[in-house]
């Protein structure tokens, strides 16, 4: 595999996520925390006019515009499709300094501690997560490669999109202990790519549990479309644990508890994120997977397989 | 005192605090849960247009608008003017169906838990106040009496207006635990003044705690306005807990402590509110002053006083 030239660090692709923002902006005023020897490292605010604003977006949403028609559209009206358009231009994948691994910075409501989220299961990218993990050992590893999602979120643009998702927070608020974590995260992340450009061997044999994608659940309405439950208490923060059939799911308006209707057990997360109400998603289901992630031997090959 | 014959309850003022919107949704489900025998309880959801659209507020705070020189404006620009102008014709003092009280309900991102919200040391509102602190002994009273505010929230419309703060919770998350919590002392609150009504005396000579404002903190900034520092992680969460000279009040995005400079110890509440932000109000200092609410007799006198 060719080498990592150039990584780009972005916060703010959604306003109101502020761990990113004032990461990135950290970055800006020190440089040095994110520069390294073997690549060159940028930082962006992505969204700009959302997070002057203080919103998730100004027009539609940032993280799912950057899809091959929207960025091809001639004269975009939305202002995050041309500001897609603007940063393509400069780190996509043909752009003026293209960015080999974009690492995008995003925070949520859910109580979903250090997540790093995976788009597909390249090896490079199972590589990057089990030698986190390693490190991280409270980190988690959520795989959305099942989800039947197109490649439309600002990370796509590179050769290796990552999203960095941590929470709880709420939005439009910076907090400092989530926000040092992340931190710490990302240089562990950059320290990870130096080492594997300088042909060091960083990992053993490694296990990974990577959450994947099974579905999502939406939240029950009345037939005008209004909310009529809530995320049932007993539910509320356990991301990444297991929900069995019969566990409590919602608790309705009224007091009623609806319970998980399942056959297997599920490993629910994003439970009750502000930002997806108006998608209609109270939760993501997912089912941990054990992979064994190999030992990275060969810097010029693709010789990093996943079994 | 005249008795109480309308109470308005308010969600939604702010559109995105949820727990509001939600309760006052399920009251007009199931209204006999609000009914009582001696007074009318009405419902209402205030900013409409920045519920449907998942958002503080559309134009202007409208817990900011309810002056009356807004509600004079005669062509008002804005949503919230417009709206509140509507409301105060139904529920305001003059207004054709006048609330002697307005419970309006409201949340926030700081760990204030259960919180009345006073804006004046109305014997009425003192009582009220130390008769549901008795009841509820996790329930804080903070008072902005002192704050120069003026009278402008939507709260004020009424003869005796009241503010009920929950939290944490993040904008646009409705939260079960707190949902539940904020209507037992909702009901509550209607229990009281039902007594009240009928002639029962209710409460005995009950010591209350008020947490008097004193100021806002600013959130430290650099030349160009952006944001240099957040809330110091000790710091965090610590709502209505003493502030002694010199303990961390900040963290500088470089890492620097910033700490309280104050000569004497206060209780900050408010902490970290996302909606602050753009108030440029890091949090609010108070000092909590034991006072003796004494016990109501006299039915038809104001003849409860605070010493």
């Amino acid at each position: 595999m060719n080498k990592i030239q150039r990584v780009l660090i972005v916060g703010g692709t959604h306003g109101n996520e502020l761990t990113g923002v004032y990461l990135v902006q950290r970055f800006e005023q020190q440089p040095h925390l994110v520069q390294r020897p073997s690549f060159d490292t940028r930082t962006l605010l992505s969204n700009q006019a959302a997070i002057a604003a203080g919103v998730r977006y100004v027009d539609q949403d940032m993280n799912r515009c950057c899809d091959r028609q929207s960025l091809a559209t001639p004269t975009p009206a939305a202002y995050e499709v041309a500001r897609a358009q603007e940063i393509s231009r400069h780190f996509g994948t043909t752009g003026s300094t293209p960015a080999d691994v974009i690492l995008d910075l995003h925070s949520t409501t859910a109580n979903m501690g250090l997540t790093l989220i995976l788009d597909d299961h390249h090896p490079f990218k199972l590589q990057l997560a089990a030698a986190l993990s390693a490190q991280q050992p409270a980190l988690r590893v959520y795989s959305s490669a099942n989800s039947g999602r197109q490649q439309d979120a600002l990370r796509s643009l590179g050769r290796f999109g990552f999203c960095l998702e941590v929470g709880p927070v709420a939005q439009g608020v910076l907090e400092a202990d989530l926000f040092h974590r992340t931190e710490a995260l990302v240089l562990q992340t950059l320290d990870y790519l130096d080492r594997l450009n300088q042909d060091t061997p960083t990992t053993a044999p490694h296990p990974l549990t990577l959450y994947q994608y099974l579905g999502t659940v939406p939240y029950p309405k009345d037939s005008k479309g209004r909310l009529q439950a809530m995320i049932h208490p007993q539910l509320q923060g356990q991301d990444y644990q297991p929900l069995h059939p019969g566990d409590p799911m919602f608790l309705s308006l009224t007091g009623e508890t609806i319970a998980y209707a399942g056959e297997d057990p599920v490993f629910p997360v994003f439970i009750n994120e502000a930002a997806y109400y108006e998608k209609d998603i109270a939760m993501v289901l997912t089912r941990p997977q054990q992979i064994e992630v190999e030992t990275w031997v060969e810097p010029e090959s693709e010789a990093r397989t996943c079994r």
